[in-house]
């Protein structure tokens, strides 16, 4: 199997080992996921970012494959413990390409706005784990302890620490993915990370008196490739994922599904939403059922809601007349600052409480990962990468906090003038 | 207004004329173009290809705003009648922005599906003239003409020929915009306009005795760049447009509406879709309602279908179990292969007829265009692109024809037997 | 070893049959190269393009790697006699990245304006094959009879026909990294191929009754690679390597040496290019004393020559003042437009003759090569590139064909007036 | 005039103000800059990185070009004293074509090596105010005053601070097109700067009370571009100009001319360099016969001198045969370590000291620039890049030392021996 991928270039899964790939996308519940935006809402404010997380899914498994060939090049200084045999490779390969597999529609929006709900991980188990699917089905006939083994290390849990946290750690196959992907899509140049150098600049280190070896890149070339990625990271949140638009959007889908709360399953609700709403538990192939585009056609039915506020979020989404934001003083109290708010909205008549809103999002830049560092050229010696790195050093010190008043537009001036003292 | 395109880098409408584009980016029917897929079905076959119509209507206009920039370079040595106003100016970035507005679901194959219903480009003069609708009232507060001005320049007619093909002709900026989006989108490298260059060798020539001027470029510089736009489009067709998954995807989504007409609505066909099917008149509200959303929504209650045919072949197209596709030559006669493959099936138990279809695409890499010249450097002689050309003379004077048999995969044997003598 | 190639990304020689690159790399004759630009005067009109033959030669071994582990994929469905060896890998990697080792000041232009010198190609296999030199010494001590294999391969020859047309063929890896490279450095963005691509559609062919594979492209993805191969190389050609500013610098180089044959050495003519110059044999470690710097200088010096042709014609070529061109119609007379073109130059007391110059120059887009084919995918039969493509038929009917004149910018209006009846 | 450029694409210089560009190109000390490569030694480490100082010149032009245009846009909000007129903008265009015009060969390396010889920024004022050069005659030709505002220009002074900065500030013309070029060029990716971004955050800011405006970036979307600015910086320095093999081959070329200051001039010496080796004074016209090539050329006679350390270091540039370089604690004491070196060297019987060096370099990420800062976008109040920005704050506060031995490759071992405690 070749098929072109705009970010990786060329991607192929041809080796018997591979094979297992290929399987998998052929799957009911991956194939699914091309229903899914990776970015949610942010197709809002880059039209570009219309991406889909079975792209993502693809691209991870790619970018795995690339670790799995390069963990190879360096397994003659290997101990036999860590090195990936066929079974862990596949293993590694299926859980990169299903990681994201019980994703819900709208991304990580879903989970929080349905109090109670699963969160997407415990999806991605029971899709993985469930005999009556696709997936699970591909996976036993390779090995019946196969599933169980792939949906540990989708939680970043196997025997190979390393591969574990290949899988799902500070700096894995995932975010590798999605940093680039998302920045090639939305045209923030931000993201773009140097995969080549960085899988050239890895190492495996086994530090003395331990059994496992850890990650780590070379002191020399890789440094500065493993803070490029952090930095990336950090970037995209600052301008993608935290974006005013995107928070602004991601504000009225919470206040819609807060009103459905309220107002218990509409006309329109899908059957599987109806079952969440009402707190009661969802079987796999119920949740598998729910996806964008289910979520926009509940969407597109409330726009013709008899409930006025259900009616006025459903339009505000489909036709894109977002919350406005208010950017305050990174060190403003946010509890203080909700109350202010709530008053604000009191006064000007605006109900309920819910649509307005203190956002606030503190991203960590780097927070020191033992399992991650830095082996030097002269000695081979081994850091930790805040040892190593002034950059990485520098930024843990600081904090990067976004916080932001969101609410109708309506009342722009008077949180203007409301808020002014946090800002 | 500002924002970030992939394609292009940063896209901004800032001064009063552009402000056309911001008003019309609000209207309801311009966001609409975001539930639709530029691409339709290529997302089948790269994973990449998921952006919207809306990004292209963005991008169109953003080129279109390029070359009014570039025309008010040369104006200089332009007559009076071919120089672009303020009113021209606005009527050209609404038409770009718009000329795909009245597209449906699927973007081309739906209006090929339903016997009897409007192709989309009777839509979008609809939607542009409908009193009702957003646009209409945006185009008409500039003036209360403008509507009109935009939908005949949008079906490329405008007393200003050069503008009236540069909305719609050969060279568009339509298809400047879509070859290098879906090229940037997919991978496939084979789209890349160098856009920059191709304005920079622009040129407006007044053939002598005539009262308009037709869009040229420059002899030296500009014909690699002219040849190339025509490469790419030749090429994107080969590789994208005609790949045999989109082929086999199209051909199973068409059978679907086969069925469909056969069957009557089902339960889950959307209120609009049922009027269509059932060969009555619907309204532009009620066309607007439509999107791949809610063609997604009904496929997936098709799913479910209690018809066995309407309910495989919906699973097909959601779960990507596509029609197979074989090659034959070039040469191959359609209507006997067509019979030939009529018969395979009925010899297979394979009904109805219509799943096994003989798929001819013949592209014309380059028809003469008498409105799109080359100016020479030395004496500033006018000739035609294929005067010039050898490299458009040798390409049009081959064929490029793709004909596959498309059919379910489990004939694929017999297909493969029955059809030898035409590949 | 690996470095950064902006072309190619990172480039790393680290397997043991690979350490033969490393070698050959640290080889006076091979570090010579960074001093020799691989575009030769082209710097003139693309200021971007200073690149070296060094970097082409490195990128060359890489385009060579890449091309050993693709038909090592494929060696399974190999005929013994058609796999690569280790021996042979070795001798494919050097002859690669040798087999521009004896080119001359100025790339191309230098064995062209001495009457009776060697062309470059000999001047590779003495290198190759004098046992005084580095890069024989680095080769021998693999193998004593790996000179002469790699020697014979530099030109094509070898006991695998598909292993000596990759050295030097049609389409070769030679080609391969100078049209990306030339392309990325000058701007010029019609050579950037699909390298990736090329390689995955990659197929060796073993016709019947015959003894050795040639190769081939796959029939559905390669044909497109392979069209776009021989188009990037007809637009660089038209694009760069025969631009007029270009031509005119070339024109100037040609005069000067025209000049030196005149008068013998000069002040500042090195020695090596002094025996050149007196017809006199030149030895292996003379010649490699010239390169573009021991050239820049001689031409230094001859900005305060005696002669004031020389002279003049030394401060053309430093400070870039080059002669003129004038575009002539393709089918233009060039011999009666030289006899023209001198009659004009004696009228205008211009002398001597050889300041005037018909440039002609065709190239050939596409002939028919026999060791270079399209493997179809429905029954793996083979065709030959013409009866597979279109395109190419198109092109190898069309000839393409620039003619120039080119002369002293002081003479610009009389050579206007006096070949009008040619442009 | 219209040309490529591989990092700004298009480049042109075609209103009646930049026609002083066109002018300047033509000059010959400008043209001499095609002789000096932009990263001196680099290109050894390097082989992409060939390109010169003439592309390095006309990219800043153009980027002046854009911050001009930039600039014109914001201009109905400045004081009529900080608009930038005709004039101010033909010195502006002028000072960034000719900023680097003093240049020595191999750029920085050469006024390092020659005590007493003026820095090129003394060379450069020299060329533009010497009556007799060609710059000085084109700016002369606008207006008499021109060429000492250009000269002042160049060295950061203007009456309009935010023009003067844009020239020579921490954040001016030149970093952005050489962090870009040289990236580009050495195919390292941090340097690859969103410049259209950049520009289009860009503001002027007029302080209270103050006079004149000084640049400022929009805190929303301009805080990421610049902070990403100065993170370019500090990895091109990292990764490329600080690179241990350039930095080997640096004091190699600082050995040569000690060498050469303890012989005097020797056979090969071109004259003008002699005339600094002599500790003369030099004019302009013979300066400006010191290129890249004539330095080789030198370098290259030297290959055969009879003075063994100096024909040593020559074939050592020559045939790069480079310096070792061992790295060292950031924290090692230079001149401690130093006294080691020359100790190991000593015992191994290796003299002059010189060939023995603790080659120690701090980078200052960030330093706090008054002339430079943020506008917020809620209150549009202005605020200093290290008050808004954690990033930079953070970096702010580390040191980045890069602290290493370079010597001969014979003694390796007894430094790694010898030097041991400092790394």
């Amino acid at each position: 199997m070749i098929l072109r991928d705009p970010v990786h270039g060329l991607i192929s899964f041809d080796s018997p080992v591979e094979r297992i790939v290929v399987d998998l996308l052929d799957c009911r519940e991956v194939q699914r996921l091309r229903r899914i935006k990776a970015l949610g809402l942010a197709s809002l404010a880059f039209p570009g970012a219309e991406h889909s997380r079975f792209a993502h899914a693809v691209g991870s498994a790619h970018v795995m494959k690339r670790y799995l060939e390069r963990v190879r090049k360096l397994s003659t200084d290997l101990p036999a413990e860590d090195r990936i045999d066929r079974r862990a490779a596949m293993a590694a390969l299926a859980a990169a390409l299903l990681h994201d597999v019980g994703h819900g529609p709208l991304s990580h929006t879903f989970e929080t706005v349905l109090p109670g709900a699963p969160p997407h991980e415990t999806w991605t188990s029971r899709i993985i784990l469930d005999p009556a699917t696709d997936v699970h089905r591909v996976l036993t006939k390779v090995d019946p302890e196969l599933p169980q083994e792939v949906e540990r290390l989708v939680h970043g849990k196997h025997r190979i620490p390393h591969l574990a946290r290949a899988v799902s750690g500070t700096f894995d196959v995932d975010r590798c993915d999605y940093l680039v992907r998302d920045s090639y899509m939305t045209g923030v140049r931000y993201g773009l990370l140097d995969i080549e150098w960085l899988l050239a600049s890895l190492r495996l280190h086994r530090p003395q008196g331990t059994g496992a070896s850890v990650l780590a890149v070379d002191g020399n070339k890789g440094l500065t490739a493993v803070e490029g990625f952090f930095l990336a990271r950090l970037y995209m949140y600052r301008q993608v994922y935290l974006h005013k638009a995107v928070r602004g959007a991601e504000i009225v889908v919470r206040a819609l599904f807060h009103r459905l709360v309220e107002l218990g399953p509409q006309p329109g609700t899908p059957t599987a939403m109806a079952t969440l709403l009402r707190g009661e538990p969802l079987d796999v192939p119920g949740y598998l059922r729910l996806d964008d585009r289910t979520l926009d056609a509940a969407i597109d039915a409330y726009t013709e809601s008899s409930d006025p506020l259900l009616r006025e979020l459903a339009l505000r989404i489909r036709d894109r007349q977002l919350f406005k934001t208010m950017q305050l003083r990174a060190d403003a109290d946010p509890v203080a600052a909700q109350q202010r708010l709530d008053q604000v909205l009191r006064d000007e008549g605006i109900a309920p409480a819910y649509l307005g809103v203190i956002d606030r999002n503190e991203i960590r830049a780097y927070d020191e990962d033992h399992t991650l560092g830095v082996v030097g050229t002269s000695h081979g010696q081994y850091r930790s990468l805040l040892a190593a790195s002034p950059v990485l050093r520098g930024l843990s010190r600081e904090r990067f906090v976004h916080i932001r008043a969101v609410f109708p537009p309506q009342v722009r001036r008077a949180v203007g003038r409301g808020l002014a003292a946090f800002s």
